[in-house]
């Protein structure tokens, strides 16, 4: 396992940690500062000030992309399905344009939610079958384009309406499906925040192998958790076993980022950026 | 599948869906007026009142007791253990005292969230092994009792204070290693509200059969849903395919009540005790 105590060559930023303050010029501009060598953007960031904008950042500061966020949200119904299919597309352009190491992938939940317009529906089942299909679709766009497409599981609670694949397994069993020969195009990005809670989490990493830990991300949960989107904590500050799930995923193999990615609302998002970022370093290398 | 369309004679009230319009006893005289026959209280409402006083009340009334709410809570260091056993007996003599059907069990997470006092521990594996061990103890005296114990798997979300066993398939397995012989001493109480996300769902149902579905609970979940605990929504206002999990349920025989178990500080714990039930029967008819 790496020893992240002596620096922070290992962490990626995922920009959205700090959305509320900044664009992603400044932020980008901030990371140079703190000697932060990797990011991974949100397309919103991105749209606000302009992918040549992005690109000439990322090439100015040597930035690597630990992962693009993110595509996704595949459930929808008739009306909806080009849409849903021209706007991953697009994803896939943006990530292959700023070189990210993969598109990360965030299902949806039930059609109405997912792609808003579309009939509801209350059948999850279905809503896996439209993802899967969604996947299989995209995954022949993104090979011709050369991005690996990371599929992430989210925790249950959003089931209903950001991600019907909600453990390990499930995202496992897609990949294996649609990606029999781990061929490097299709894998997980593994986010402790969605998965700690999980009795086969350790059985679901050996499984996935390096063929498929395409990226590692990292906050924590917070007790008590005040919002269920808005409220994920700085590592460290919850009760996550990061250090024991990092292990883990090196013992597979995995020698990528560790990228931070806290929504955080009622905390970390109405400080400073450069406090944030000063934080995100310490505890990568105290609590990582 | 029952008919539930034209009567509420297998309609259970559990009683924390009123918890804030009256006490106990106010409770089981709005169940009698409103001709509900059925009702699963929990341990502080009879305490509240005086174990006495709510058997009278039941005895009055007729009424079943579809489970007592709750057992459980097991992780605890050294300095706490004695107080969890002693206080799950007490739990199992009450529930037998009230001739409950079982005795719910809400078995903990980490074990400074179950027992308060107890020293701090990230470590959940741990935490499940506690579980395991308390419920092992426990059954011994509650087949003494003769009171069967229900494990409710709760949604993950719960991981870290309220429950570490948050699937049924886990659940199930402890029944398995504990019951081999599926005596009818333990077994699983199934709440839609904290499984309707999980892919292997009607797999598990299939897999609990009969002998270890021991009681079935209905609410529904909200998109958004704005509180993790407090913001369970009435049975057809949310996402959960109510029925079609009733039906996997009844095709293995169960032929028990349908316990309303809403805890919804943002609206119905705001409105009056009649119009609750009233909306709970009518629901009961329609989305059940």
């Amino acid at each position: 396992m790496r020893d992240f105590s002596g620096d922070h060559a290992w962490l990626s930023l995922n920009t959205a940690t700090v959305r509320k303050q900044g664009d992603l010029l400044a932020i980008t501009e901030a990371c140079a500062r703190h000697g932060i060598g990797a990011i991974s953007p949100w397309r919103d960031q991105v749209a606000a000030v302009g992918l040549e904008a992005v690109k000439t950042a990322v090439r100015t500061h040597g930035f690597k992309l630990s992962g693009y966020c993110r595509g996704g949200m595949f459930p929808a119904d008739a009306s909806k399905l080009q849409e849903a299919r021209d706007d991953n597309r697009r994803a896939v352009d943006e990530a292959a344009a700023l070189d990210a190491a993969c598109l990360v992938l965030v299902v949806g939940g039930l059609q109405q939610h997912s792609r808003p317009g579309s009939a509801v529906s209350h059948d999850i089942a279905l809503a896996r079958t439209q993802v899967e299909d969604g996947i299989g679709e995209l995954l022949d766009y993104a090979k011709a384009a050369g991005m690996p497409l990371a599929i992430e599981p989210l925790h249950p609670m959003y089931a209903a309406d950001r991600s019907c694949v909600n453990t390990l397994g499930q995202a496992l069993d897609i990949c294996d499906r649609l990606d029999p020969g781990k061929t490097g195009a299709l894998g997980v990005a593994l986010d402790v925040y969605h998965v700690w809670w999980d009795p086969d989490l350790y059985a679901g990493i050996s499984r996935a192998g390096l063929a498929r830990l395409l990226a590692f991300h990292v906050c924590d949960w917070l007790v008590p958790t005040r919002d269920l989107l808005l409220d994920r904590g700085m590592m460290g500050d919850g009760v996550i076993e990061i250090r024991r799930i990092r292990q883990a995923v090196e013992a597979e193999g995995f020698a990528g980022f560790s990228e931070v990615e806290i929504f955080s609302e009622l905390d970390w998002w109405k400080r400073p950026m450069d406090e944030v970022l000063t934080t995100c370093i310490e505890r990568h290398k105290s609590a990582v």
